[in-house]
C-alpha cells in the first residue's frame, strides 16, 4: 500500500494515524465486541469519545464555560441558513463580509431570512483579497458581523481578527484548529470538520452561550442551537463516527504540540509553495494579495489553461493528487490544512522546477 | 477479538462482513491511496459509490424515475422539520397518526411550522397498537399524511399501508427495507441510517419528484427538498462516509436474497423470540398488541423493575448487550434489525428460560 499526497480542498486528507488507529478499531472497539459505529450515542463508551472531543476543542481553542461546543450536521452550508434563523431577529440587520465564494453563499442564503448589510465587497477583485477593518461599513446595532476567515477557492486568509462591537460569527471551516487566535473573539465559530478535524458529515459549532439563548421559539426545536447546547449535542443521534474522528484528530494535535506547533508547520509549508511561485520569474503566479495570501490554499496558474491541464495530470501520476482548482475559477489548487505532511509540499516544488524547465 | 450480540436501538448492529470490508479499505482505498473519507466528493471514485448507493436504493424499493433518491444529514429529527417547511404550505393541514414516541415528536415539530391534525392518536394506550384505517379522521384535502411504520419504543409496527387519498409521508427509520413493500404508495418516505442500513449522521429520503417541487422559495435553499434532488445530494459536500457504508449494506442486501428473503428471516427471528415470551406462562409480558407485533424492536416486560435491571445486567455478562428498553419506558427492548443474527436471538431465548427458571 502507497498512500499518496492528497492536495484536495476537502474532504482533505487525514493524519495517516488517525485512519490507521480508526482501522485497528473499526470492527472491535476496545474490546467492546462493536464497532463505534454500532453502539448506542447513550451508552458510556461512546459518551466518553464524545466529551473527549468536546473538553479537547474547548481546551486546544482556549474557550471557557461561557461558551459550549455542538457538534451538528449539513456542513458551512447549513450554517449559513442557521445562523440568521437563530441569531437575526425581526427588525435587526446582520452585517456580512463578501470577500469570496463562500462568503457570498453565507449571504445569499441569509437573504432568505432577515436583513442583510453588505459591510465590504472585495469578492470581484484580482488579485483576491480580505478587506481591511477601515473598509468596513457597519450597521449601527448589528445583529452580528459574518466573516469567512479563509476563502478556500480564492486562496485567500484573513490575517487579523475584525474588531467590532458586534456579536463576531466566522465560517472557519477551512481554517479552523490551523493557527493559535483569540477565539474568545467571536460569538459564534462554525467548520465542517472536512478540512482540518475530520471526515465530511459533521459540523463543529463552538458558541457563546449568550448568543444560543437568542433562537426564537417559532423556529423548529432542531434548528435551535438552544437545543444543542441544552442537550449536549445528544437531543437527537449525533453523527458518532465522525465526532470519534474528531477526538482522535485532536489526540493528533496535542501530540504535534498544539496550534503554536502546527501553525509554525503550516507557515512554513506555505512559504515553501508561495516561494516556488515568486522564484519562477512569473511562470507560476499566485493569485491572492500577498498579505492576504492563505496558508491553507495556496492557489496560482500557469501561462496557459493547456499548460495547468497538463500539470494537473502529470502531478497526477507522480503522486500529487487533487491538484486542481475549483471548477468556478480553474487554475491550481494546493491545499495543505494541518494533515497534509511537508514531504508532499516538498514533492511539489520540486515536480514545479521540473515542470517549468521541460515546459517553460 | 469476539463480537458481542449487539441488541442496540440505533446506532446498531451492522453485518459483520460490511465492516470487515471497510476496515480494509479504511486507510487507502481500493488502491487509490487514500481513504474514502478523504476523496473529494466531486471525483470519480466517490461518484461511482454515490451512484450505486442511490442506484440500489431505488431498485430495492422498485422506485421508478418519477422518484428521486436523496441523502440529508440531521436524522429523522430534522426531518420532522424539514416536512412540513417543504411540504405544508400556508392555509394547508397536515394530518398525523400518532400511535408512539416518534409520531408523537414528529407532531409537535410540525405544530411549529404550520397546521396539524392529529387524525389518531393511539399513543397513550396499553398494549400499544397501530390505529386501523377506519379509526383515522383526515382531513380534506391535507397536504400529507404523515405515518410512523415501526415505533421503536413502544414496539408497535404498520402490518399494511394505509389506503388515503392524501400523500403518504413515512418515517421509516425503524423498518426500512427489511420487508417487501410497495414503496410507491408513498409520496416521501425517511429514515435514519443507523439502524437498517448504516452508520449514524446520515438520513435516506425518497421523495417523488413532483413533491420535492412544493418546496417554498421562502425557505433556505439548503432545507428544500428541491436543492438537494436537483443536485443529486451534491449541491454541498455529503457525509461521504455513511453514504459509502449504505452502497456497501445495500450490496450485503442482495447477496442475502434480498427484501424477501431478508423479511422471512426477520419474521422468523422475531416468532422466536414472541414464542418465548408467549411460552413464558406470564413471566415475560409483551407491550404491544400481538397484531401490530414489530418484527424490528422486540418490547416486553418482565415480573418487576428489580428482575428486569438483573436481567440486563446477567445478559450483559453473557456477550447479550444493549437490552435495556428506553428510558422513557424501561422494560426490555431487543431491537432485530436486519443485520441481527438469528444466532443472537437463538442466545437470547435460551438465556430467557435460564434467567426465568432460576428466577421465577
Amino acid at each position: 500500500m502507497s498512500r499518496v499526497f492528497n492536495f484536495s480542498a476537502g474532504p482533505a486528507t487525514l493524519p495517516e494515524a488517525v485512519l490507521r488507529e480508526a482501522q485497528t478499531d473499526l470492527v472491535d472497539y476496545k474490546g467492546a465486541g462493536m464497532s463505534i459505529m454500532e453502539m448506542s450515542h447513550r451508552g458510556k463508551e461512546y459518551d466518553a469519545v464524545h466529551n473527549e472531543a468536546i473538553a479537547s476543542l474547548k481546551r486546544l481553542m482556549g474557550l471557557g464555560d461561557d461558551y459550549a461546543i455542538i457538534f451538528q450536521t449539513g456542513g458551512a452550508s447549513s450554517q449559513f441558513a442557521f445562523v440568521p434563523m437563530n441569531l437575526l431577529g425581526p427588525g435587526q440587520t446582520a452585517d456580512y463580509v463578501h470577500a469570496g465564494a463562500w462568503g457570498g453563499k453565507a449571504i445569499k442564503e441569509a437573504k432568505n431570512v432577515g436583513a442583510v448589510n453588505v459591510a465590504a465587497d472585495t469578492s470581484k477583485e484580482k488579485p483576491s483579497r480580505m478587506p481591511k477593518d477601515s473598509e468596513l461599513k457597519l450597521t449601527p446595532g448589528a445583529a452580528y458581523l459574518h466573516v469567512t476567515t479563509n476563502e478556500t477557492i480564492e486562496g485567500s486568509q484573513m490575517k487579523s481578527i475584525p474588531n467590532v462591537d458586534a456579536p463576531l460569527v466566522a465560517d472557519m471551516s477551512s481554517d479552523i484548529l490551523s493557527r493559535p487566535m483569540d477565539f474568545t473573539k467571536f460569538g459564534l465559530i462554525y467548520a465542517g470538520a472536512q478540512k482540518n478535524i475530520g471526515p465530511s458529515g459533521v459540523t463543529l459549532v463552538a458558541i457563546r452561550k449568550d448568543l444560543a439563548e437568542r433562537g426564537s421559539d417559532k423556529i423548529p426545536v432542531i434548528l435551535r442551537y438552544k437545543t444543542h447546547v441544552e442537550q449536549n449535542s445528544l437531543y437527537n443521534t449525533p453523527p458518532c463516527f465522525g465526532i470519534y474522528m474528531i477526538a482522535l484528530v485532536t489526540r493528533w494535535i496535542d501530540a504535534q504540540g498544539g496550534l503554536a506547533a502546527l501553525a509554525k508547520i503550516n507557515v512554513e509549508k506555505a512559504a515553501l509553495l508561495y516561494s516556488a511561485i515568486d522564484g519562477s520569474g512569473g511562470y507560476y503566479r499566485g493569485t491572492a494579495a500577498v498579505e492576504d495570501r492563505s496558508d491553507m490554499n495556496v492557489t496560482y496558474r500557469l501561462p496557459s489553461e493547456e499548460l495547468e491541464a497538463k500539470f494537473i495530470a502529470e502531478a497526477a501520476r507522480h503522486g500529487l493528487k487533487g491538484l486542481k482548482g475549483h471548477r468556478s475559477v480553474g487554475g491550481i489548487r494546493a491545499s495543505i490544512y494541518n494533515a497534509f505532511p511537508r514531504a508532499g509540499v516538498e514533492t511539489l516544488v520540486a515536480f514545479m522546477r521540473e515542470f517549468q524547465s521541460k515546459n517553460g
